[in-house]
């Protein structure tokens, strides 16, 4: 039997829309987000398209007035009742209230600000400006849609019966490694692959089908939506922005070098346990530990996110070793450039030494690779930054100089305020 | 949105039926039905269910209520008004108006006579006994029944995506066969896997990916209801029945020897073009070609069910040759024990030399092979045939002894007036 409503529901929608609730974004972006609301409010950001793989023409993959028609849907978007509901009275981290009622209010009357488009070189210049808070809340969605308008251009041509097989591939590769996974003990694994999904549909299928097959070793999504449908922990805390965005407001060397700790102590006000991990790679690890006050030594955790996994981990456990805490005790979250092979090698490396979580994105959410000719659904690198902060560009030096981000003349100067020596490269597949 | 008519409609069902229509059977058995119907209308035959595989125990892996209640289901059918119009308005191998008024109105008014099941060493035995043309039709839905309740015993504890993955590693693998087929030119292939297929919406999702993916190559399917559906032709021309039960009718050994013959006569009566096709291996392919009539070298082709193909083929090849037949413009059609690479040698082998078609069965709709632990879903060798004829037992030797059928007196019997020598067994694996 058809069901008359639903098509005519459907006919009534202009576009397909891609990104269709403002909490089908990372929970740390609205962890972040009321942290500046409520600590910077009034600052004046510029968030900005970046694609590190310049090979993708993605301005000739995908047509500008599809994606007009995907953003300025998004700009139609406001937090549903249930949305709010779900904000206002979910346990997130154990712990009720996490965010605040005037945060909430708000966010339940937030409509994302405008954004700029033109064409460049075959890419697409895509910038938001405005307030932080708001504009921040741009990412996620911006790269999804991008994300997503790739693959349905691909798509585009494919049979009915091409597109089914195409996704019994891509689930049995999926779940060749959910298979895999499964027999890792004390596995914590958690699905942080908004930003760079293949789709939508395609990440939640794949959160329950980790849900199914990894049981309790799934411990969440960063994904709100998702996490409120789907009932699973919504998983998060901050990220490289607010370093980034701080240490572009320092007025000088002395502040500069203040900066990344100066985030901390501020999310210290409103955070413990398990939200309080320390994301050390924005201006290198080595000199952020050497740095680092003593306070931050009996926070929960540490997440690695640029340069070798290895190194990294085993840094941050000679540091708390150095300050007297118990590396037992502590949380490491990997995640960067994860796939299953790589998971079950750190966690035999650090099971036991540490405890050991992952936040598995784009392999996990986009592992189209090898499914279709020319490879034209593999991931790539695409990221949305804050570039300028009221006026003054930021920047990003992580723990690998291809991830690194600002003008020329600043990186330097960042790297001096920092003590950043040589770094090695490595290769950035997404 | 929840579609309540479909739910309530849902809900309704005692049963999931896996047969719903009586036109879900083989094209085959509905043009044998008129022939006997016509032919041999009070002709008294039982139908038994025959597991070769007799290490599966059907009657503990499949709940005798259950079983019972699909039988029931299907003694509830009949042919519904759009189902009649298409087997009278519709065009079949060219032909418009295939099936009499007669026949249909009879077809109209059918609903299958009852079943005897009993249980006996862990195996059912299911027997159907009464007019022929009644009858015979239970063999496809059966059949149908009994391998779909199997699948669905062995699916029964799986999870809703351990199940989405099982369906997509089974949809990767059938759409590699097609992707093999697919290079393969002047193919001409049609399903014919309808009696052990895994269920229902495998076999129609089969045949539409093969419409999708083999173009032209793919010529239909021998299931009427998934014709009707999907547009597409029906296939099939006689079956080992008619011999079958000719033979047992016949009163000396010298009406036994011209029995098969006497099945393609009143057969030629009806049909013309590519509906002349000989299936000699009842009683033996070789003393069959031997002592074949003149006129039946006129046929169009030869169905090649059992034995080695190659053999089969070579055979009828140099029996058109010396009846100064042109082979080239002959059709050979195999049908037994197909998988890819098997099609893509025969057709190696005998393109050019004939018009070579193959009837691809088991190996298309139930190839579940290898998927799920203890290989619980491959395919068997399951059929359900006449076992006697107004109280005589029915004999079928065919070009595989492994495949023969009978009493051991009769059986020596029919291969004394049929010249039967020495055959080599094959394993039969569907």
């Amino acid at each position: 039997m058809i069901d008359i409503a639903s098509r005519v529901y459907n006919h009534n929608w202009k576009i397909d829309p891609i990104v269709r609730s403002l909490i089908d974004t990372d929970f740390y972006k609205l962890l972040m987000a009321q942290s500046v609301f409520l600590n910077k409010p009034n600052t004046q950001v510029t968030f900005s398209l970046i694609n590190r793989a310049q090979h993708i023409p993605l301005a000739k993959l995908i047509d500008e007035k599809e994606l007009r028609d995907q953003l300025d849907h998004i700009r139609t978007l406001s937090l549903s009742r249930g949305e709010s509901t779900w904000l206002r009275g979910n346990m997130f981290y154990g712990k009720r209230s996490m965010f605040r009622a005037e945060f909430v209010e708000w966010f339940e009357n937030l409509r994302l600000p405008p954004y700029h488009l033109e064409v460049k070189d075959d890419q697409y210049e895509l910038t938001f400006e405005g307030d932080w808070p708001a504009v921040m809340l741009w990412e996620v969605p911006a790269l999804a849609v991008l994300m997503e308008l790739r693959s349905r251009a691909v798509l585009k041509n494919m049979g009915r019966f091409e597109l089914q097989v195409l996704y019994a591939r891509a689930m049995t590769k999926l779940w060749e490694k959910v298979e895999c996974l499964r027999k890792i003990d004390d596995l914590s694994l958690a699905d942080f692959g908004t930003r760079r999904r293949h789709s939508f549909l395609w990440q939640d299928w794949c959160v329950q089908a980790m849900m199914e097959g990894l049981g309790k070793k799934f411990v969440g999504t960063s994904n709100c939506l998702i996490a409120m449908r789907r009932e699973v922990e919504a998983i998060g805390t901050n990220a490289h922005e607010l370093p980034m965005v701080y240490s572009a407001l320092a007025e000088t060397d002395e502040e500069l070098a203040e900066a990344p700790f100066q985030v901390l102590k501020d999310w210290q006000e409103e955070h413990d346990g398990n939200l309080r991990i320390i994301l050390p790679d924005t201006y290198g690890t080595e000199g952020f530990l050497e740095r680092a006050p003593s306070w931050l030594s009996s926070w929960t955790g540490i997440r690695i996110d640029s340069g070798d996994p290895v190194k990294g981990a085993e840094a941050a456990i000679k540091w708390w070793e150095a300050c007297g805490e118990d590396p037992t005790r502590k949380r490491v979250i990997f995640s960067d450039g994860l796939d299953e092979d790589m998971i079950a090698h750190l966690q035999r490396k650090f099971h036991g030494r540490v405890r050991c979580s992952f936040g598995w994105g784009t392999m996990l959410t986009n592992d189209f690779r090898g499914l279709v000719p020319d490879d034209a659904l593999a991931p790539f690198s695409l990221v949305c930054k804050a570039v300028s902060v009221n006026g003054k560009p930021t920047v990003k030096l992580s723990d690998n100089p291809n991830k690194a981000m600002g003008p020329r003349e600043e990186i330097e100067r960042y790297k001096r305020v920092f003590g950043v020596g040589e770094q090695k490269r490595q290769k950035v597949l997404v």
